[in-house]
């Protein structure tokens, strides 16, 4: 079944605030890329990457050959499970489900670290890191963890990651930290810590950063050089196309994009964050290009229906009862441009006071 | 290792002889599909394929349901040997070397019945097929087989593959059949026969047919819905972009494409063979449109190291030694334009009246 944001194709849709995407759009400079280099799409792609590698090594400050690419950071995600084989595994959750999916592929023992809603999906209270960090005592292959966290958009604290990244070496699990929604925030990236780290694979993706959900590209970035081969190994040699390679060359060569796309962030998320909670709902302290709010009960006289009840407005919003560790009556909204957020607060102010 | 053609990233090459793409090129339709649609790559793709899906079953004369697409023909291989995780597996070989490479990723037995040079890398013979069949009562899982061959070119007669067919289903073994090229001859697809074989998984790409390497793009079809659910259930759900999407729907509205694609391949495949054989070497007798040829001693004087000498023209064509089952020797070209297969040919006459 299908269980992810982004699905406009089953229903009909005029706003779709189901995906977190970059609210700035896929850049001109990218749109132009993938027009221009149609000659390029008729040979097979360069099946290492040559030149967006370079890039992104730039951009990230690493050696191109800790980078690996991917047909999207999903595909990366099957990747490195598929060549770990864990048999034990630990998710911190709420979580994608692509990690849960990957592991049950290759029928892994899947173990869930549950983030609290009472805590804001956060491990910042000291007792509860430390309760984490006990966990990983316990003899994992992989750990899983998302920073910042989606759905919610909490954060892991840089020094907590690295003490979590320090425990899975000692115990031998391999540490995945999927950063794909780190640009939005003004978070510290772990990509130049790769060195430090054999342990660690990184994964960030274009997708969300730069609005290419359709174009298909992420990357992994480990030290592991044994890891990356023996993805390689496993799986077709021409992953990514030649129009992701050109579209993600373009967008590293952006200037003030990303800088540009967390003010607007800023800006949006505390507009909405202060339009829901004046509206009686209870919103998620966290980071990110999207936000995850419940009813709270005292303030709203009457559950709403909220997620059918847009749908009738044609708007579509994530319902989040499909994540594990995670209530009825969540839901997470992508930031979108200022106008479409007011849109949709004038209808959930509408779908309120009926 | 890379073993394939296409390779133009490593050197410094002019023309390409090393890949197997459609001489008239990607379609002007394709094009500006992949342009026009460019408002559409910001979001996630259809995960189900639903338009292309649509029209692929409408060009085949198949269900819907009995499609699966692929980010490339190459991906769909992996995808079926993860979901199979067949122990033991037979490729009538030589063969496009992912077959190997996917099995060996599930560490599976891989036994390889050789065809043979002096017999045109066929099964003609009715005692080879008779040898080939006697091969299935052995315990497969699956087998794969190329009509017409990769690299030689050769046709695999109709009901030689229905007998095979048959006797895999017999044995329980998946009959994994690539047509891949099968649009560049006359030869009829097993498409259509999907419904009543659910031991049969056909493979095709867009890949070559219309020269679309670089978007990545190719589909299965069988009608054994079991395996088809495994597959989406141990990959990711967004592996055709959604500009591979577009660029597919696009190139199958193209209405005589592919009848001029057949003519332009006999003509040049003719011309190609004609002038091959005057200039002294064997040519395979096959369909498709590239073309397998080696050095007959007999008729050169002295061996000429043909790749390296035409790698100096900034020529590629493929050297076929990497291939399980053949000889040094071998060369693979695809068979492009009528000006590019004269330059070929006038660069070959130099280098051999050296």
């Amino acid at each position: 079944m299908y269980q992810h944001g982004g699905d406009i194709y089953s229903n009909n849709i005029k706003l779709d605030f189901s995906v977190n995407l970059n609210p700035l759009g896929m850049p001109q400079s990218v749109r132009q890329a993938i027009a221009e280099n149609i000659n390029d799409y008729e040979t097979y792609p360069d099946y290492s990457c040559r030149r967006l590698r370079r890039a992104i090594a730039a951009k990230e400050g690493v050696e191109e050959e800790d980078i690996i690419c991917g047909n999207g950071a999903a595909e990366l995600i099957y990747d490195v499970v598929r060549a770990v084989r864990p048999s034990r595994a630990l998710i911190l959750a709420p979580a994608f489900s692509e990690y849960e999916k990957a592991l049950h592929a290759v029928h892994c023992d899947v173990d869930y670290f549950f983030l609290k809603a009472e805590q804001n999906f956060t491990l910042k209270r000291e007792e509860d890191a430390e309760v984490f960090l006990k966990k990983l005592d316990e003899p994992y292959d992989m750990v899983f963890l998302c920073n910042p966290n989606n759905p919610a958009g909490s954060i892991l604290k840089y020094d907590l990651i690295l003490e979590i990244i320090d425990k899975c070496a000692v115990s031998g699990a391999l540490t995945v930290l999927d950063e794909c929604f780190i640009e939005f925030t003004r978070e510290e990236s772990f990509a130049g810590k790769g060195k430090k780290y054999p342990n660690l694979f990184l994964i960030k993706a274009f997708t969300k950063t730069y609005s290419m959900a359709g174009v298909r590209l992420g990357y992994a970035i480990s030290s592991n050089q044994k890891l990356l081969s023996e993805i390689c190994s496993i799986r077709q040699c021409w992953n990514v196309s030649a129009i992701a390679q050109a579209a993600g060359v373009a967008a590293l060569l952006e200037r003030d994009y990303l800088e540009r796309t967390r003010e607007y962030v800023d800006l949006e998320r505390e507009y909405l964050r202060k339009e829901l909670i004046n509206l009686g709902f209870n919103v998620i302290e966290g980071a990110g290009n999207f936000l995850l709010f419940s009813q709270d009960m005292d303030k709203i006289t009457h559950k709403v229906p909220l997620y059918d009840k847009l749908l009738e407005r044609h708007i579509l919003i994530r319902k989040c009862d499909d994540y594990k560790g995670m209530n009825k009556g969540f839901y997470r909204i992508g930031i979108k441009s200022h106008g479409e957020n007011e849109i949709l607060i004038g209808e959930i102010k509408e779908i309120v006071a009926q």
